[in-house]
């Protein structure tokens, strides 16, 4: 049992939570809670701690006798490793995440399952985030991207890291099952996915058309902007369509994740009609 | 100039940030940010306290010349009563507010220009929240009702405290535009509004209804539960129709924020058209 937060390993994770840099040098990223535990495909994960109630808890046991090798940390240590009031007792850390293009467009190998489960409709539909800051954000983002049926987020450099434990928390593990890519070049990748066939639609508040006179029932791209300056002029230049939500009363926008998945949700609700 | 933290009005606007009974004993709450200012209606206003580069901005010499009382507070003194990282100068007490049950059906006397600015649909649209905790997902579902074009909003007490700062700022000035009422019987409203021809919609993971089925062109309203427990059984019995927000992938349940908005656009979607 690891008793102390000078431990190595305990110093080692918080470094991981807290920099991304170490994070990618280490090719890994840091789990907390028993429903992201739960969420970890085998094959990623690295090493996990407990505390010793969450060892006795039904997820707990279960890991245990599935031969998970858990090590066990104090109440006081885990509570310094954890970064949410009131932790749960368990942190893994976790192999990070690889995806290509194709990936984004349904056509790659990775995450089979997901595509199956996903049913019958593998016409791509992505979500485009450009500069996107808040963490919170870009978890819900990610979360409502998979119970929409997305196939695939890509996101400019300048976005919030993924692999921050706040975004990773609020995906409720669906960052474990969306294909996503950053890149340098947003505006390259883009030219390519419209080679590709991918109708891109620019969320806009000037957007010329309402969103819902628009069809989405082929291969197509959300364009999602920052928080409070929206997309630039020359990624919005580059869409097919500037859409707009409707919106009533005094709102100048909506929160960005809200915009986000009523698109994505109508894109879902025309392609199950 | 307060130059002080000390200073006695400085407590006071802390102590009213921090502790809703504070707030509700002087009827008052604090609106910060120069978004947030421009918001609050003058008749609402009752104490502003800003720094000396706020003044110097556009917004801060508008308000000068319109007449409103600015106290000036040191640099030091704002970043010890703003709960920002970044903070942008301006903090405001304002009166809270109140409304009744005819409000929330869009049949009060509250929020006229809303009303005209929402349009000629003035179909009450009500958001019922139970025990809704997190103050951002609060804030967002006030900003994404207002979008949307709901009329009202109707929370249990065991909900967040919508004057809390989190959730204000998170509003984005919707939460002075939006009718709300706090209830400790939320039974007995329900059946309320169900006498007044209210269709009630249970937000419900096990709804035998796909939401996208159902028809919200009459006078409704969604009932939205606890982010991790979701609608009580008693509630959500309540309802005339349990709707289930399609999920692809191991989605087990969206963002309550991202639910609420998902429905309401719905329902504005299908007014609209």
């Amino acid at each position: 049992m690891i008793t102390s937060t000078g431990n190595s390993r305990v110093r080692e994770l918080v470094k991981l939570k807290k920099n991304s840099r170490d994070r990618d040098a280490q090719d890994v990223f840091v789990a907390e809670g028993p429903k992201m535990f739960r969420e970890i495909p085998v094959s990623l994960l690295r090493e996990a701690y407990a505390t010793k109630s969450f060892l006795e808890s039904a997820d707990g046991r279960k890991a245990l006798s599935a031969g998970i090798r858990i090590e066990t940390v104090s109440d006081a240590v885990f509570q310094y490793m954890s970064d949410t009031r009131s932790p749960q007792g368990i942190l893994a850390v976790v192999s990070q995440l690889h995806y290509e293009i194709p990936d984004l467009l349904g056509e790659g190998n990775a995450s089979p399952d997901r595509k199956e489960a996903a049913g019958a409709d593998h016409t791509p539909l992505i979500v485009v985030l450009e500069n996107l800051q808040d963490p919170g954000n870009l978890g819900t983002i990610v979360r409502s991207a998979e119970a929409a049926g997305a196939t695939g987020i890509l996101l400019s450099k300048g976005s919030a890291d993924i692999y921050n434990p706040k975004v990773t928390r609020s995906t409720m593990g669906s960052v474990f099952r969306v294909p996503f890519v950053y890149t340098d070049h947003l505006k390259e990748e883009l030219e390519a996915l419209k080679e590709r066939g991918v109708r891109l639609y620019a969320a806009h508040l000037k957007g010329s058309r309402d969103m819902y006179a628009e069809s989405y029932a082929g291969p197509g791209a959300f364009l999602i902007g920052n928080e409070s300056r929206g997309l630039t002029d020359e990624t919005a230049a580059l869409a097919h369509q500037a859409v707009r939500i409707p919106m009533c009363g005094q709102v100048e926008s909506l929160n960005a994740a809200i915009a986000a998945s009523v698109l994505l949700y109508e894109a879902r609700r025309q392609r199950q009609n």
